[in-house]
């Protein structure tokens, strides 16, 4: 006895109802929501932003006219909600990487859609075990890099840490840095361009993509964008990337590298506030089109 | 090639990720989400009604304490949003008659959640061809016995005038009713227990429910509840059921009578208030939990 | 050379469009917007009560079921909003009397919307002028019999302590008052229905309508009313009356008393929430149909 | 009997209450608001649109510093809303356009507010037949080039394809155009400029103004700005126009052209957010000044 | 070199800046801000709890007029907020157990103010090592009993569970219980007066007194209000106490036992909705009046 | 008898709980809470803007990665809050002058927060009184230099014209100035860099720091950024500074001139939207680096 069939509306699948949806198997990207929310510090709400997202991308229009194209028959999948809220921080993120592993072994391109930024770590440890050589280009306003914060070495604020042992960083637009974190600088193998000063340099986008080797792994942490843009973080700093900034900077590095997988975290969203939710939507498919343009 | 398996969140089915899950063909209820909004006059929003009552539902414990029974076990199975945007509105009705006639037709425990009043009319349509003698007890606030509204004879305006031709009514909690409306009333099919001054006989309740046939449809407007309970509504009004009026009302039709199928509607969320949100959500459940109970 | 004729919208008009809008000359009841808001000590925004209000008046439904009558042919005219931001205090209280003066000279039935509480004494000292005898139905969370405020003897906090001098008051639904205005009441002309006790007596509601006089004006802070149903006040306070027990207190007044002017105060709207301004609109007309009706 | 004087607000007057208010027969330029809400797609609530935007224009500064100028003393009138909410769109586009043309006839400067951006095709029509070789400037995220949408062809979403039939377009800013509208183009009397790289080109804006004919219809869809200054829009896109981009496209367009009437459509206030309601009206009134200066 | 001296606010201070501030010593009572938000399950924000209560307590009126008295004088001392955020949940309890256990030593009365209910456990641990046959009134919509949650014993869905080894429980208004729970209950010192039905009982608050011992302690999960009166909750649940119902209770409990220390947890604040936080606050000075009056 | 001791948070100090916290005696740095809050005439609500701003503040990095330096070392200690909701205006501004007089005797570096911009004239008259030849910096979007508004002479809208007597002005980012404010300019002791041309100078910052005496007193109304960067102001306008244009055009005023006190005034705070209490306590922890850099 089939359910009746209907027009229907998919609120949990990036793209709503896309005209072609594939199965797991013939799909060329995965997306994998992983709503983990559990050591904010400041404006609580990250386990929602997967979801939202999801929402708003039902509005996403699937032509990109820079790229003049049209991606999704290529594949797109959204896996459900990864339910990451029980047990220890430990076992959500071996869970996560669990998940990930198989992704990747499956040849998918992967984007992982946060929650908080303590995600990545196992993600880039995932690919970098698949992918020799691997590099991270990290676009956050925050470097992420103290050693335990809170009393917790996988809080948000230690993200780039836990990572920074499985492939070497980029990191752009960051703008909030702590002084243990400076003095660890010498010892960590990371390059950073600060906000305040990095666009002094009129080739910063290239040279920080020449900075990263030829394969990579994306992280986004959205307060990275100008919070006039993009309030809805947990910490939005200002100043920061314009979306032509940040797009500038993506589409050149899926032009030069190989790019294999990517997570756009953080999004706290605001009730009421349509915008953020769309723009983080909006991203990942700039993603999407610049990895399976054809 | 399957996906990866996990933990996971389900935020379009009601109660998140149930711990037993049937299928369509073994669940004895059927939650339809169902979200018209194309004639609202007022507070715009009851498209999202259904997805953040299904997301909501996730805390709904499962355990009634006043029937003393966990019922989800019977089987609760969540179809997908229909798609009612595009097209006329008869052909919307239309779609929505068919999906609601096949799950009747394969004897399911129907509960549609709306989108607007409108969605009414050809739901007790299809309930009334395979129920013979069905009425319909109304919960609202608003007559809705307009022959039509703006130009408009399928407006939410005219829900249960479109809907009196199928079944007769019982409508309880009625506090907004128009001069055009009460001239028409000789005429109707309808029995009203004014807000105003139902209660001054005390046993209304067994009044209200012995006026109904012995079978049974229930269409449950949220702006029949008090709006200092339930402010997420398009029309409210002062006035009104309290919680505890609601439940007892219900449960003594479910004692008394066969309910075929019941709708929740004209749910539109306030962005940051949760609780409108989740008190629609455990209305489903209690319906459910009258319906299934051992 | 007219303007271009069309259906039109009213958001500044009691009730929008009203089928039939008479002239001044020709109305039975007059609506006057004071959106004075100068001394509010905690949540700021009445001035934006009445525009709000009446906003909301175009969804009341003309047809009043309780009564059995709609009023509104018997002519309801909205005046523009008062300018009351510049100048003194004391200069806006004297306009604010001017133009009630002059409405209760023309035989109408004055109903005032604020814009805070300070804006009573002006309009009851009008009232007292041409009604010998007049006494106040005041519905109010607080006693308001302070002398002085944060150095301000126009405060809301001291509205009725400026009235009592032009009328004697009633007090009903009482539930903040001070020490000072505890030790001050044996010399004040004034009856407290406090809200802790009030119910205790099961004839309150006859006993608070026989303490008034034969001539009565009517002030509604709306924190009179329970925060649950209007939480879109200044100074809310738990407890207060529940929407049934002030109609009815405002029904049996207008039935043995001659009402000659009310006002509906503190309406502060919260952004996101209609049902408090809704509420507010029918309240008004709830006055409207009490004292028009057939 | 006349009503009593006093300084008096106008919440539904451009400007508020402006020191010199004219007569519809005196004023040089007149604003229509046009409150139509039916085709919304994504975030509804433009219905509130010109309310909100008439509000704000209270505070908006009447001396413009750019132009030196305060133009108000030219004669602005503000007609009442019009009802749209009944009858057909077709009924709706019919009614609009009447009144447009009245007022085009009377040789007004028209600026009408929206509401959604299919008011803009009748406003279109009624001036292009009194102008032979009108073009539009238009102002707008998305192309809007859509032959239908959702079964719809007065759809928001059609609104330009609707317009070009009278006149050809020169589009700015556009960064939403969907494959079937890329298609269509070489058949379409259009020339785009892609917010993705029209600034690739220094004289970009030059540009745009020599591609309109001497005589020019300005519509600007919110959206067509960057959601970072305007958030308030049904459906947001990244990327836009700056406030400055927009002011100098505009000034220049009014230097070099005739430009005899625009609109300002889209605008869906966010509750609490006053700040891109005030941004609209202040854009509206950079219009006026730009056209009634001396 | 002292700092210059003014008139002062005092938001961190239950009543703004109170009269008469004693210090420490002098105090009879003493509020402990405790804003523990570590596993919040649904709507997050008890962090702020604590802040937007005393932000909200300058606005109570010190003067009760139910008791007939302004207990301030007795002295009440607000301490500074608690860090939580950081180590384990367990060193979090010690940490909250031993600032309560000194207070206790001091015979202050004590009010902890929440933060999520899992604070109760050690408050009450300490209370009853200082007073032998101590029992806990319970006021919830939650049974709390689960023995563990999401892997997490001290999670605030075992809050009572934890309570329960250290004194029985009296339990009220619960409408939310699992049926783990209701198994449990066998084996639990603990009696439930379920929201459902416990109002059939006329003398149900009378028999709610009597269950509990000489010496109480009372814990005010806010979400056992109804969530019409108070919404700002993490996990609301219809049904529930009026604000009559709540405070009859209390002033019975302290008419007739020994209450040592009380705490009232859970408040969510909403951003943009005063009146919950001022509730809460009002809450808090009932309790310190019934424990304080003459 | 001592407090207990624990860890603690303290919302009301600027940064929350500092490492070190100095008396005031030692401090370098003094942050006065000014929340004046009584001439607004848009937007209320800038009486929360310290208490938000502190709040926020807990979240700033102390390192400045631009200055490469931590300087809450020298000493930054937070006064409380004003108490200036009664009296006269004028008894306000004289109680703010004698607060801040007495801290520039104490040779501190005073950043006061307000609060509407009519604290800075009392501020700036102190300051000048005991620095000849000051002159103040104001970032601003309105000039403020009425006469007198709505019959108010130390309304907001004058406070620069108050201010001018004490001190020759340099005003950035001007986009809102009446045509009498434009009249009285060539009596006036101010240059003024208006926003819409401004920049069309490349070394337009130079100027206007170039344009200032040797000490400088410095006064931020929020509503000079961008309201896409900071839309919580009062009264927000198009264009305006970039974060980038601040920070540059203020660390070039510190490092050629002896700036001696600051005031950052008008912020609104936003139920629900914590970036731009954020930007604003940033903007002071700049300041407070700019001047305390080693």
């Amino acid at each position: 006895m089939p359910a009746p069939e209907y027009e229907r509306l998919q609120p949990s699948q990036f793209g709503g109802a896309l005209p072609e949806t594939p199965s797991y198997a013939d799909a060329a990207a995965v997306i994998l929501p992983a709503p983990l929310d559990r050591t904010t510090s400041y404006v609580p709400g990250t386990r929602n932003g997967p979801r939202e997202l999801l929402i708003a991308s039902a509005q996403v229009e699937l032509w990109d006219e820079e790229i003049g194209a049209d991606v999704h028959g290529r594949g797109i999948v959204t896996l459900p909600e990864m339910d990451l809220a029980s047990g220890t921080m430990e076992s959500a993120m071996a869970e996560l990487g669990r998940a990930a592993g198989r992704i990747l072994d499956d040849k998918k391109f992967l984007i992982t859609i946060g929650g908080e930024h303590s995600i990545t770590s196992p993600l880039v440890a995932e690919a970098a075990t698949r992918h020799r050589g691997l590099s991270v280009l990290q676009i956050d306003a925050h470097a992420d890099l103290r050693d335990s914060y809170q009393s917790q070495r996988h809080s948000h604020a230690c993200a780039m840490r836990r990572t920074i042992d499985h492939a070497p960083l980029v990191q752009v637009a960051i703008r909030n840095i702590s002084e243990e974190e400076v003095q660890a600088l010498p010892s960590l193998k990371t390059t950073i361009f600060y906000d305040w000063n990095m666009r002094d340099d009129p080739n910063w986008i290239a040279k920080a993509v020449d900075a990263l080797s030829d394969t990579v792994y994306i992280t986004i942490d959205l307060d990275g964008l100008d919070p006039a843009t993009m309030p809805a973080v947990g910490t939005p700093e200002p100043g920061g990337l314009s979306w032509r900034e940040l797009t500038t900077l993506l589409r050149r590095t899926f032009e030069k590298k190989n790019v294999v997988a990517a997570d756009v975290v953080e999004l706290c969203p605001i009730p009421g506030l349509a915008s953020p939710n769309f723009i983080a939507a909006k991203l990942v498919y700039k993603l999407l089109t610049y990895k399976l343009r054809p």
